[in-house]
């Protein structure tokens, strides 16, 4: 098979249809831009369970993503997209940057929740931009901002009621979105949803569910992420 | 007197007026949030002087400032304002930290002049933020924020153009507003306009004339910054 290209979490696949390819899930695990490098067993498998449970949780609720049909333990196949290089941050209480940039301590609420843009490029450290700059380097257009800051608002309403659901509070994630490969108008949610990409704390203990236990060498990585998909697939299965 | 604030490079007096207070411009230069530190003989009567001038030229073209009237070698009143602790940035060329954000040499031109903000917070670095950070913050209201980016928009246009007469390309610059105290409703232009607080370099030579020959050790500051004075003095004068 055909590599399509290899990112710190996951690979994509060519396949024989031009309008879709193959994700697989790796264990491998890296933060502050790669600096920090390990593998977990069995972490391309739950990361993957998570993303088809949530993805297809969020479609029925009209959220188009680039989730086609599951494959194997660690294989997905989804929907071709042209990335658009920006991650969407939504936070809903300070945590990570969020704290160092406005001077409040993790765990403090927002008032309401909050959408950033940071540039995706790794030779740049992903800095966080404004919607000006996100203009003057072309990465999308008004209309199509719009339509990302709209979508993710939503993801995070269904995502926080849900996680609330299994006793989780959706602290923030981060999304990416594709252009279509087959219609570059439309645009859908693309990556992954998983506690790489979400900061997931249980609500009775405050205990860290998410990357953030290898972040900060809090141990237990596993059996967190475990616990997060054990919590999701027993509320969807019901 | 009685002291009421210092700054880097300002101090602050009351007066017995109580809508007043003394500006005193101070020779000592700070970068880098304070890391790096010296003085320049003069540089305080330099920017009271280009202040003066820049705020009367802004003022004639209907952006109001707090500039009230001169006093000596490098004292002037001004109105006395509630600072809004926002750095409010305009850009026209990439340079300083936008150069390492969007991943663009220094020099490259924008497509529009870009306004940024950054939260005045020595302990936080004064990092960059969103109006949504802005908003979560209270620094100020939407309408504040639609006002101080319309008006940095225009001082720009002006500054812009009265340089450029001058044979000087205005890159960059960081404006302060204040909330008049005698009515808070209103937004004035506050603190300095001077090489201290604007990127400008020669058109023809594309020598640096501001801050920047501190920061980075390019030696003939003050040589650079009375070089702009007396291109703006004369052309204010004629």
């Amino acid at each position: 098979m055909e590599l399509l290209y290899e990112g710190k979490a996951k690979k994509l696949y060519r396949t024989n249809c031009p309008d879709e390819v193959l994700m697989e899930f790796k264990d491998d695990a890296t933060a502050f831009n790669g600096k920090k490098k390990t593998q977990f067993q069995n972490k391309g498998a739950i990361n993957k369970q998570l993303t088809c449970l949530l993805y297809r949780m969020l479609e029925e609720r009209g959220i188009p993503s680039h989730f086609v049909r599951d494959v194997d333990e660690i294989r997905i196949i989804v929907r071709r997209v042209e990335i658009i290089p920006v991650e969407v941050v939504v936070r809903n209480w300070v945590a990570g940057s969020l704290a160092g940039r406005i001077g409040r301590p993790e765990g403090t609420p927002l008032s309401a929740p909050m959408v950033e843009f940071y540039y995706k490029k790794d030779e740049l450290n992903d800095p966080l931009i404004t919607t000006e700059h996100l203009r003057e380097l072309n990465l999308a257009t008004d209309g199509e901002v719009s339509v990302i800051r709209d979508m993710a608002m939503r993801i995070n309403g269904f995502l926080g009621e849900f996680f609330e659901k299994v006793g989780i509070r959706l602290v923030d994630f981060k999304v990416e979105f594709g252009r279509l490969h087959s219609d570059r108008s439309r645009i859908i949610l693309a990556d992954e949803i998983t506690p790489d990409t979400c900061r997931l704390w249980d609500i009775r203990t405050g205990r860290k569910l998410d990357k953030d236990r290898f972040r900060r060498d809090l141990g237990e990585v596993m059996e967190s992420y475990s616990d997060v998909l054990g919590r999701v697939s027993h509320a969807l299965s019901v």
